[in-house]
Parts: C-alpha cells; sequence; structure tokens
C-alpha cells in the first residue's frame, strides 16, 4: 500500500513526495477521450462506473501516487436546484445564473446522500476497485467560488456580475456563501464517510478579490467548511489560486493541513512564510511547462523539489494539467518525482 | 493649468492627489457610445479627430486630472504587420496569430512616424484642444503582453499556446520580445516628443508568469521598454497587474517614476513595500465596487486615500473602468478623490 501522500499530509518521514496532478483524469489521456466519446462530461460524473474507470485512468497509466474522484465543483450548485450544462473545450454554464437576492432565496438546501449520492457512490466503487493501491482524494468547491459561478453563470475574466452583487446585495451575498459554507463542509464529511481518505477544497477564483473583500466574502466561509471538513477525520487540502499573498491567512483560518500553492508563488517563499503553521503544502509547477521538451520538464521538477524539500510536501502542479499536454510530457513530470531523493526526505 | 499629475509623478507637493480612470474614455459614457455609433473602434483610434473627441470627454464630464489619449495597445503588433479586429465586448483579434519562429521573422520594425502616425498625430491635437487644462497621457503595451496576445491571437485564460511558445522556442521568444522592447520603446519616445507629457505602460499580462519565467520574459522587456521612454524626459508610469508581488523588482528594474498598483495590493502594503525606492504609487480601486451605491464608493475610495496618503500618489482604479458602470457612479469616485484632504497632503 502507497501511503506516501497520506504521510505527506501529516508530515511524517516519507521516502520521497508523493506526487499526483489536478485534472490528471482529463482529457490530455486518449484513454479519457475514449470514455468521453461514448458519454458526455455530467453523465460521466453521475454514472458511479465511468467516473471511477477515468479516475483509475492515471494510476494505471501514470503511477501517480493518488486517485482523485472523477466529478466537478459545480454539482453542489446543481444540487442546489441549478440546471447546469458543461461543454468541454468551452466550460460549465448555468442556464439560470442567480440575478437577484430572490433567486437566492429559492435554492434548496443540499442532502448530500439524496442528491450528490452518484459521487459519494463513485467513491465506494474507487476505493473498492483501488483495493489500496494509492489513497483517493475527494473535493469541492469553495463558497466564494461556487456563489461567483452561480451569479455569473460561466466563465468570467472581470467577475462584475458577481461582484456586483457583492456590492449591491452584501447581506444576502453573505447568506448565500455561509448555506454553501453548509453545503460544501457537508458534502466533504459524506465523501470521507464514502471512502476519500484526503478532500481537498478549491476556491479557484479567490484571485478576483482584494484582500479586504477576500477577508470579508472568501476566507471565512472557505474557513467555515474546511472546519467542517475536518471534523470527519481525514486531512483536508485548502488551494486557493490567485490568492498567493493570503497563504498564513488561509493556513491560520482554515486550520487546513495542507496549503495548496500555485505556480505565482516561489517555493522557498512558500515555506518560509509557512513555516510557523502546523501545515504541509502542494504544488506548483505551472501547467505550461509541461509542453517543454521532457528533459526541461525534469530539470524544472527537480528544481522544484530541491527548493520545496521532501518532507510534508505533495508534488503537483500549480493549476490543472492541460488538455493537449502529451502524455510523455506528463510522465516525465511524474517520473522526475518518483526518481528524486533527498538527503533530507527520509528523515 | 492644473498640474497636479505631473507634480504626483515627481513627488512634489500637492494641494489633494489627482485622480484619473483607466479606460476612462470608454463606453460607460454615453457621449463615448454616441461617437462610437458612428465608427468602429480601430476607425476612432485611426482617425485623430474621433480619438481626441472620446479622449477629451471624461475631462469635461468628470473633471478627472489627466486624459489619457484614446488608443490600444495592440496598434504596435499590428504596425509590425499583424491583421487586427476589435469587436468591443468581444474584444481584439488577431486574424493570423503567430504560431511559428517563421511568423516572427516575417514581422517589420516599426518606425513610430510612418506607421503609428496617427495616434502621434492624435496627441497633437489633443495637446492642443487641452490648451493646458490637464495633462496627457500617452501609453503602450509592454512586450510580453504584446508577445502572449500575438501569439494567442485573442484574450485567454491560460496564456497555453503563449507559454507553450517560450517553452518551446525560448531563443525567438526572447528575439521577439527585444524586437518589442525597442518597438514599445520608440513609440513611447515619439509619443513625448508629440506631446504627451506623462506615459505608461500596461504589462496587462504578467500576471500570466511564475515568478522565474516573469524575471526572464517579461521584466527585462518591460524595463529595457521603460528605460528607453524614460530618456525622453517625461514620466514613465508602469503597471503590471496581477504581478503584486514584484513591485519592488518592476520599481528597481524599470527606474519608473510611478508603479501602478492592482486592486489585490494593499495600500498600505504597497506603499511599506516601495518605502525605499524613489516612486510614487497609481491606483487602486477594484473597479467592481463602483457598482455599490454612491455613498460606499465615497466611503471606499476615502479609506484608499487615507491608506495611501496624499504625497506622490495619483488615485485611479486598479484596472480599467467597466463597461456598465453608471456614470453618476465614477463621478463618485472622482469626486471623492476631489474632495479629499490630508493633513500631510500639502506638505
Amino acid at each position: 500500500m502507497n501511503d506516501l501522500l497520506l504521510r505527506a499530509c501529516r508530515r511524517e518521514p516519507v521516502e520521497r513526495p508523493p506526487v499526483w496532478m489536478m485534472r490528471q483524469a482529463g482529457r490530455y489521456l486518449p484513454e479519457y477521450r475514449a470514455v468521453r466519446a461514448r458519454a458526455d462530461f455530467l453523465t460521466m460524473v453521475r454514472t458511479p462506473e465511468l467516473a471511477v474507470e477515468v479516475t483509475l485512468q492515471p494510476v494505471d497509466l501514470l503511477e501517480v501516487d493518488a486517485a482523485i474522484i472523477f466529478s466537478d465543483i459545480l454539482v453542489v450548485p446543481q444540487a442546489m436546484g441549478m440546471a447546469l450544462s458543461v461543454d468541454e473545450g468551452v466550460g460549465p454554464r448555468f442556464h439560470h445564473p442567480l440575478a437577484t437576492p430572490a433567486d437566492v432565496a429559492r435554492l434548496r438546501d443540499v442532502a448530500p446522500e439524496e442528491s450528490l449520492g452518484y459521487t459519494l457512490d463513485a467513491l465506494r466503487l474507487a476505493r473498492r476497485e483501488l483495493g489500496g493501491r494509492v489513497p483517493l482524494i475527494g473535493f469541492a468547491g469553495a463558497p466564494w467560488t461556487l456563489a461567483s459561478y452561480m451569479i455569473e453563470g460561466t466563465g468570467t475574466r472581470t467577475f462584475a456580475r458577481a461582484k456586483a452583487f457583492l456590492a449591491r446585495h452584501p447581506a444576502e451575498a453573505h447568506g448565500l456563501l455561509q448555506r454553501l459554507a453548509t453545503a460544501v463542509g457537508d458534502f466533504l464529511v459524506a465523501q470521507v464517510a464514502a471512502g476519500a481518505q484526503v478532500v481537498q477544497l478549491f476556491d479557484s477564483w479567490a484571485g478576483a478579490l482584494a484582500p479586504a473583500d477576500f477577508r470579508a466574502f472568501a476566507l471565512p466561509y472557505l474557513a467555515g467548511a474546511a472546519r467542517r471538513a475536518r471534523s470527519a477525520g481525514a486531512p483536508v487540502i485548502v488551494f486557493a489560486p490567485g490568492a498567493g499573498w493570503a497563504l498564513e491567512e488561509i493556513a491560520q483560518a482554515t486550520g487546513a493541513d495542507v496549503i495548496g500553492v500555485d505556480w505565482q508563488v516561489e517555493p522557498g517563499a512558500a515555506r518560509r512564510r509557512l513555516a510557523a503553521h502546523p501545515v504541509a503544502v502542494q504544488g506548483n509547477l505551472d501547467p505550461c511547462w509541461l509542453y517543454a521538451p521532457p528533459r526541461e520538464i525534469a530539470r524544472r521538477t527537480r528544481a522544484m523539489l530541491d527548493a520545496f524539500g521532501g518532507r510534508g510536501y505533495i508534488a503537483n502542479l500549480g493549476h490543472g494539467i492541460l488538455p493537449d499536454v502529451p502524455v510523455a510530457h506528463a510522465r516525465a513530470f511524474v517520473d522526475a518525482v518518483r526518481e528524486w531523493r533527498s538527503t533530507e526526505a527520509a528523515r
């Protein structure tokens, strides 16, 4: 049983850091595209057999040290009653974005076993099929990120609608964020009960907010969800890309076991800034460097590992792997981690 | 003659900080939309009378303390031979993005008076029509930002093509960036000769790069363009949104007179971090807060001014004003600055 990930989360000694990649069950894999040719994205998410098939692919094909359940952060708003489409390459789209406080009031609360049972079933099946080979990760989107998608309806560069909602309806925005924190926390607790051994919270749009707004509208609800999830007993990873300025505050407020670091923060700086906090770190190669020749990928990966050090560290990209990266390049990244040894790693 | 901007750039005493807004000549103004109804975006840019008409509108209508010439950062790649369309609301698009080193080799060098004469003519006309009322700002895009647009062809969230080009063709990428630094520097020198009293360099996509890559592919060329521009004798503002982590390095490398600050950096932190550098600062209200009620806009603007302090400071947004902001809300921002007085401001 490869338990490198679990030991890294607890900052215990490891022979080498574990490695996995955000969005590792994805379109860069021909085997994923073969499944995707038979079913659309949300059908894959909602069909445990299909979700588990692609969840296991990178474990089999690339020998990564963790499986992450195939799902989407927007299943929670969908479970609250928002009609959702996902066209890969275009992105997700809510048919009726939240425009007014009345729209917010119409949302349903979420009972995970009822409305998100397909992901819990997928976790149970994945745990069985993994048979202890590598740990299984569950995940969810953080409240601010979900709320901004629900208001924008789709991806955005300015977040003008979502932030206008905060500016015009602050009380209702806080109400929505609180409901999302509860829903997300409950969902993660249910995921752990269903077999997730680690859970990750993605606050993907944290970088859209100025510091004062992040502290008002994102961090308290991210922390609420993380602390609720943590009560289930599995390590919690918190990843807030674009908010590298806030690493210390995120560690402090969320009580997370692991802090994800995006590629805009230098590994050495992340380590120094988090040294006073009882956390492991995860990250952070810019996924675009997987376009470089494999030798350059290996060189950059080793430099990253040297800078982060071997203990309390999970090697990963600083963002999801991109769909047109050659599989051999993804493998060069994974292999560079698997072959790396630090003098301090085994301590 | 209102020379608050010039004095602020030189960190001289002022009665109050000057205020202008990035993209202040823009769609939020009905008077702008009236001109736009008669001519498309690039025709406005290329017709000095139209460009000057919209350049002056915010001075007349909002009493901002500076005019910024109406143009677009992508006129430089266009002058290098790249066919460009701009559909407002959709964004700019190059018809044939750079895909290979051979595409780069085919680009022309730029002689500003020949291929960018329309903007220089607009500056000359704007200076005349302003009659000394407020200073006139010229601008250009920084090399990395221009190169990434030229490779991507249009806006992007991942910058995968642009960064893949860096990863696959680093030598040719450096060659392109060097040519852009020369072109942009020359263009800014020509703008000052034509009447621009301050120039701003926009490295709008600085945030797309990890620190090591920013230092390799963006900062040296931003600095090259800024130093070349500075030789013309007018103050240079450098704005690299998304790279707030690099404020000190940008100040050091570029020798800029003013460092622009995006909304993700707290005013007090920006001041502290730049205290050892001989620079003024500009920024940084999140433009989305102009959706808030005017009283809240005024409150936040005053808090920003209190935090930045009155001396060596240019009040601005942390990004361009958005097209659907009510004019009254833009005015609430400008008025809050015009009415603000600090005990230290007049020192």
